[in-house]
């Protein structure tokens, strides 16, 4: 076999064999394969796209190029949530004690973030003394225990897709619904659950701007779980404003233990109960999302969800007390207070742009070697569609620089934008694709 | 400017400015844009292709990637002449005593030939003594005091097209009009002429395989002359049966010494003459083709341009003396006849097929470092259209080895095809675009 026909292939719009992605991405991965020759395919594929017996021969191409996780040992049916990335977004927070006191074993590989504020391996660091370096004896041992265990990945999974993924990235190749999609779901098949619930973000944050493209891609990702044998839904939801009202990580962390107590935002538990009841029907635990919602609202009444987050974050070495005194999470010294300049409505809340200013903050990455500074963030006080008068407080600002969260609060009054009047027209939730 | 931009730019169909074609290109050939980014927006014009302004300037910045002849010594209009690539084609050698003989300078540069036989200058090497080895100033001396003077390459010209054809020819991007004819014209641009006629061949045996691709190619080509300022006209002409008889290096000489004195197959001088009156008529010495075939013409009737060629082949160190005897020429030790199994007409000679017979009896090169056999080869007997009978000569092969020479003898029956009737369709001239 030659590349360079597999390359000829494609570019006639003609559909490559299993044989001829495994040829690909073995080679690619050893580097047998020149860059050269893996972008030209790269272009071609966006120009003349996969179907989807392609994309999910990709999919396994890449998983098998590198280790997978074997949770054999783990007992039940075991469900892993991904998220496309939002603004707020701390639902793998709130999401995982729920359901695994209701007995579904969450087994979490969760990667760092980068971009707005951490990942949730981040944010669960705000805990002191959490740890998510677990061996694969701790991890397994934590979860057929106590139900939960996120662990940071210490294995090298899907090494093809971060290969390819990079070279995506610099040859203009990023945006083809194949390649995201299979890249999406190589590394949580590598992780070895038997069913995923995917929250497919859709709006001005997130990487899907349009419902039409957001509904695509779920549904390319959904197409590979059931083309490999494993249980895939997807839930499309918001991200044109930011989730919840808290952005940055403590701040976040905090916002998810109100949540389990109770006192959450509206919006952030209702995608918590939908993603959550899915995960809950793929492990045979509910008959449907009404049933599902029901058992996991439960868990928030009878208080095991927030038992059960107490009970994780102590198997992993976290200080538990911090869920019933919130003021021994780590603080920021600043807290500025955007007032509004006028009264109205609140129409839009910039998702993207508001977390760029977190991270201007510090609660995120702006490249791999940044340090998260876990106190900073912004709190918001209203969402979209809220009635606002004039000098009410729009968001706080928790900042260790005065000159950093003064500029801050500026910014943010650019953001949110207040007008006369406004009807909602976007939903939380999309659809649910299955 | 960034390179992904041009990438990403060009993937979504729009204009590349010069600027952004002149950045891709510097950036190529100083090795600072990896070749991976490279072939990505090769394949991103595969598919978007490239306007004629774009075209132009792609060509012009790899004329300006290297160094440039510079012909400004030489007096009168200079003419370069260029074929797409055929089979049995001595046009060149035809062509160059007869214009010269009518005082257009013939300043030629040329390749060496990969492929059925070698190149101009290869060929020119049958002649004892011969040398393409020329200093600059013999060169602009020769020119300007004989009328010709055809030398091998010494200056790497546009090494942006080099390095560029090297990628294409793996990532499958090879096939797209305006990156096959920048790359032809950015050679013939640096090579100092002031005027170009292109030979375009169409057919079987030639890299475009239809009028409409040849006609395609021979636009752009022409195109790309004009925004530039450098008169050009393409010739489109058959090349579905080789040109002329001969295929083979001193068998060409020998057919194109035959054709100045007169007894030239018809073919080869009425393409000659084609050429040779455009190239007359852009060097202001014809008012049109038909003086221009006429002038010429005469050159061989009054033994002006034989005499030409004897003057050339002097001036360069070969022997004039094997122009008045033929036999001088290298000569294969074996001359094994093809002869016909029935009787018919002459429907079809695959070109591409019984130029790789004769290179497979050595007279082309395999690869770059293969050795040329100047005295083998194949003359046809008869070509297309022509009636055949039974045990009659179709072609004559001359080998040094006698099993070689067999081979080919068995390999040309099966592609010299023989039928009831034959009714010619192809024309030897398509077209002349300007």
């Amino acid at each position: 076999m030659r590349m360079y026909d597999v390359i000829l292939k494609k570019r006639r719009g003609e559909e490559l064999t299993t044989e001829e992605i495994d040829y690909f991405i073995q080679g690619f991965t050893k580097g047998e394969i020149p860059d050269y020759q893996a972008s030209a395919l790269l272009m071609a594929i966006f120009f003349k796209s996969m179907n989807k017996r392609e994309t999910a021969d990709l999919t396994m191409a890449m998983v098998n190029s590198g280790e997978q996780y074997n949770l054999d040992r783990i007992n039940g049916i075991k469900v892993d949530k991904h998220s496309t990335g939002g603004v707020g977004d701390s639902i793998s927070i709130v999401l995982t004690p729920m359901v695994a006191a209701l007995g579904v074993p969450v087994a979490k590989m969760s990667g760092r973030g980068l971009g707005h504020t951490g990942g949730t391996i981040d944010k669960l660091e705000a805990f002191n003394g959490f740890s998510v370096e677990l061996t694969e004896e701790e991890f397994i041992k934590n979860v057929n225990n106590i139900g939960i265990a996120i662990a940071g990945q210490t294995t090298d999974l899907a090494p093809a897709d971060k290969k390819l993924y990079a070279l995506r990235d610099v040859t203009a190749t990023v945006d083809n619904m194949s390649l995201i999609a299979s890249s999406i779901m190589s590394k949580k098949i590598a992780s070895g659950a038997d069913g995923i619930v995917l929250d497919v973000k859709v709006g001005e944050g997130a990487f899907m701007k349009t419902p039409e493209d957001a509904r695509a891609l779920a549904r390319e990702m959904v197409d590979i779980g059931k083309h490999v044998g494993r249980e895939t839904v997807a839930v499309i939801s918001d991200m044109d404003q930011p989730l919840g009202f808290a952005i940055g990580n403590s701040l976040e962390i905090i916002e998810a233990i109100e949540t389990l107590k109770g006192n959450g935002p509206k919006d952030l538990l209702e995608l918590a109960l939908t993603i959550g009841s899915n995960m809950l029907m793929i492990a045979k635990k509910a008959y449907n999302i009404e049933e599902g919602k029901k058992l996991l609202l439960e868990t928030i009444e009878n208080g095991k969800a927030i038992e059960k987050l107490k009970e994780f974050v102590k198997a992993q070495g976290g200080d538990p007390n911090m869920i019933d005194d919130l003021d021994l999470f780590p603080k920021a010294k600043y807290k500025l207070e955007v007032k509004s300049k006028r009264a109205g409505f609140i129409s839009k809340i910039h998702a993207e742009r508001v977390g760029i200013i977190a991270m201007e903050l510090g609660a995120g990455r702006a490249t791999k070697d940044s340090v998260i500074d876990l106190s900073v963030g912004i709190v918001l006080g209203k969402k979209r569609g809220e009635e606002v008068k004039e000098g009410e407080v729009l968001a706080t600002v928790y900042a260790n620089s005065k000159e950093k969260g003064e500029r801050a609060v500026e910014k943010l009054l650019q953001e949110i934008v207040i007008s006369d009047s406004y009807i909602e027209t976007i939903p939380l939730i999309y659809e649910i694709i299955k």
